[in-house]
């Protein structure tokens, strides 16, 4: 038996081309005589639709599709991911479905059990979870057919919820030939290899060849990485789909060739998830040109080379806006950088501007002594050029500010943080310098002084991030424990020996800067918990 | 049987500042001889607490909380609600609680069965649901106990959600005395006295009282406008708590005196839960002033009006911010609004600074004609006049954007959007009208010129608002039947009679703006369904 594994890069409602790469892949297994045609989780309208599935006729676009896609199907079993309306009982009113197509008739659906409701995940707002595991028969195989979260349950590995049901014991007990699972699961650092786990796990289990189907492609702040799996009977990794691209990978469960191990650059691949996070926010909207600050510091210099990376170096346009306040060799490092990178760089200084303001400004600040405000104000000033550029040529600006500046609230508001995308928005210090070392490994593409130098926002004389904040490997210790784990405060104090006090006080600043984060621009979410997507804290309250 | 209705303004996460007002309202009761005295959903720690109750330590401070009030409850039986650990089977780790005691000891706890998960409410990804209905009997009564939208079911009003379970009608099978509702049910345009009706239904179907004790308060973008119910045996409303402000009502099942009827002003009501919105979220962070821009306009003159009662006059500075675009009535407008208020007002011309940014960009702007980019600045620049002035002088942002305008794009991202709160941003054009006239019923505070003239960004010569927008009734219609009541494009058309045409341009207007109200101050919610907090939508997607 042949299995195609149809992994595809949908856009969120968009029927009419998602259709066409569904098509795509009927015909293609029809040539190859592949016996069976596997697509993700809600192929038919993208992974995560979120609140378009309220409206009714989305669903009835949903059915629709399907309905287009049945003629395609001859001589193949296809199953195929939709939303559809759920006519028995229960809370909601839908259901997410697997619809199962045999040579040209629905036999069937199977629909999702297990509806993740954490982290950024809302699936129990939309969905009743089904209740039934059927087996379906083709070619002489009993075929079991899971969704997504149905199959991580019994490995385990499904945070602190622990749902009623196991669906791989209920597929043991039904004694199956071969398990199919329609995924749509996000990418996490260095977690790529997760979805193996749970499909061995699964195989075990069962003792017969599990296939998961995953989504790939970024819908706004989610990156899905591919890397469909294919696990044989005896829980050995057989097959993987490409990571972070659209693949049509062939399995031919008779083929004996198999023990493969699935070795990951976790640094790579948080690169790669970068670059298709980007180049997806721009091209599903059909945007082609990027516009960004460069500063002669390291986060600009690892936007810039994202940027370049996902849309080409003729559609990346750098500016630099020094003051009085930037050190020359900043403008030096800039300007290295976007020659290294081959992309054009504009020159523009804001010390006219920041007179003009100050000028205006100064009679209504009642006599008060410089503070953040001139500092901000510099920002700003950059923020609007940026904008302004980007208004008058059509390009989508991309913010450069990290996750740990974030998490501090170590950002201007309406200043770094204007742009459509934050890019490493989600990617803290420590690994904003992995990164650029990791691109930096064959040739120094960001500039080594970049690279070395303290980190500064260069808006008064001499600053340097330290001035303000601890070390950054002390911030994104504190980080990781209290945001992606949940840690107390004196689980933190345990763990790394920080004072207490330190630790209480960057704690503080994450919840004191969650107003700034509420307005940041959408970031590519990379980590188990990133701000904002999966992180869903209020704003006024007074725990910590 | 005296029931003591502690209405309460909680804080999220404020346990030592929520149990003074608990005990406060203990010591009332035992005072005043009370039997029984009903807190609000959560009033231990606040709702929605959102994701801190994923903290294992905010948890342990809510169950530290019970414990502590527990002595001060002697001779009284007392309903408090709070986060407990879910120490059954189930999905989740958590359940959504009332603690039932009586005089000094836990008897029990009722964990809330039905758990909203749609608008605003996301509570099954924190909550497992209670499954069980127990009766409490004190003094005699027997005494049923349910959370919030355990009682909704039986009244039909929980929208799309058809629960599987009506906790009233396991009531009925109990033959309870008393019926006991723990809420936290934010505030919505015109459907003030919807809690009375569904306590009206459960009265009658119950045979037998129900009172209903609401959260009164703003967090973060939702509106608690208290109001809470008695209704007696016979379904009829007996009394009302006060509507939004804290209240402690005494309800004496013994007393005959009833026939209450709820009449509330639906345009007075928005006022307040405005005002109260406001004043929360600036007192709850100890915040005392506002900055805001007027400009002559009638956003900015209501938003003046809303902050001036939240706040008192002398904590709210204005700023106009003239260009050589504006006409000169427009000051005149906002000198005769601030006079009308008694507010401070500045004016700073803004003609230099843009002068400054066109000189130092056009030679970056590729020889393209004027267009939005120089309104984008001039809106920018007043924006971050604002932001300069509230870093330097202390003074919270408020923006003075509504809900039409952020429904079609109509505003500047970093600009008039710029902010902390979005006063009237889920406030549309036509209830900017409304309020506006509603403030100026007894004398003119709003200039009626600034109510007469049509609307305009004066970010261009005679510019006006119809010039880029239809009409705001047949904006303001669209934006009714498409995002608050789900309506297809068809019904739409067949309602009102609009051109097809343009109803889909005003939906893919709605769509297209997504990515500015995704980087929006946080507006107060008053409608049925507010941008970003109820309603939660793709950025990229390719539907409408």
């Amino acid at each position: 038996m042949k299995v195609l594994v149809a992994q595809l890069d949908p856009i969120i409602g968009d029927f009419s081309g998602n259709i066409q790469k569904i098509i795509h892949a009927l015909a293609h297994a029809q040539k190859e005589k592949a016996d069976v045609v596997l697509f993700p989780e809600l192929a038919v309208c993208g992974y995560p639709p979120e609140d378009l599935v309220l409206h009714d006729h989305f669903v009835t676009s949903c059915e629709e599709t399907l309905q287009k896609i049945i003629p395609h199907t001859k001589g193949l079993m296809v199953l195929v991911g939709l939303v559809r309306r759920n006519l028995a009982h229960g809370e909601k009113a839908l259901l997410n479905s697997a619809a199962i197509i045999q040579d040209g008739k629905i036999v069937g659906f199977h629909d999702k059990a297990l509806l993740p409701t954490y982290d950024v995940f809302d699936e129990r707002r939309y969905f009743e979870p089904g209740t039934e595991f059927k087996t379906w028969v083709w070619k002489g195989k009993k075929i079991g057919v899971l969704i997504c979260e149905d199959i991580w349950q019994h490995a385990g590995y499904v945070g602190d919820t622990r749902y009623a049901c196991d669906p791989v014991l209920e597929y043991q007990k039904l004694k199956i030939d071969l398990l199919l699972n329609l995924s749509a699961s996000p990418y996490q650092y260095q977690k790529s290899d997760i979805r193996v786990k749970v499909c061995q796990k699964a195989a075990k289990t069962l003792k017969c060849p599990v296939i998961l189907c995953a989504q790939v492609g970024a819908n706004d702040q989610l990156v899905f990485d591919g890397y469909s799996v294919y696990i044989n009977e005896k829980a050995e990794l057989c097959q993987l789909a490409k990571g972070f691209e659209a693949d049509l990978m062939m399995v031919d469960l008779n083929s004996k060739s198999c023990m493969l191990s699935f070795k990951y650059d976790a640094i790579g691949d948080l690169y790669h998830a970068l670059v298709l996070g980007t180049r997806d926010y721009f091209q599903k909207q059909n945007f082609t040109k990027a516009i960004l600050g460069v500063s002669g510091g390291i986060d600009s210099a690892l936007t810039a080379c994202i940027a370049v990376e996902a849309l080409g170096k003729e559609n990346v346009y750098a500016l630099a806006m020094p003051s009085k306040f930037n050190s020359p060799s900043s403008l030096k490092d800039a300007q290295v950088l976007v020659k290294n990178l081959g992309i054009e760089l504009d020159v523009v200084h804001i010390d006219g501007i920041y007179e003009t303001y100050l000028k205006t400004l100064t009679p209504f600040f009642q006599g008060k002594p410089l503070d953040i405000t001139e500092e901000n104000i510099q920002s700003r000033i950059r923020g609007m050029i940026l904008m302004a550029l980007s208004n008058k040529l059509g390009y989508l600006l991309i913010s450069t500010g990290n996750k740990s500046e974030l998490a501090m609230g170590y950002c201007t508001l309406y200043g770094d943080m204007a742009g459509g995308l934050g890019v490493i928005a989600d990617v803290s210090k420590t690994q904003v310098y992995m990164l650029s070392r990791w691109i930096n490994r064959e040739k120094e593409i960001i500039p080594q002084s970049t690279i070395d130098k303290p980190p500064s926002a260069e808006l008064r004389p001499d600053q340097r991030d330290t001035d303000t904040l601890p070390d950054y490997a002390i911030v994104d210790a504190v980080l990781q424990a209290y945001v992606e784990d949940l840690m107390t405060p004196e689980e933190i104090v345990n763990k790394y020996s920080f004072p207490l006090e330190l630790v209480l006080d960057l704690i503080h600043r994450i919840h004191a800067s969650e107003y700034k984060r509420r307005q940041s621009a959408p970031g590519i979410r990379v980590t188990k918990k990133a701000f904002r997507v999966g992180r869903r804290y209020p704003i006024v309250q007074k725990w910590m």
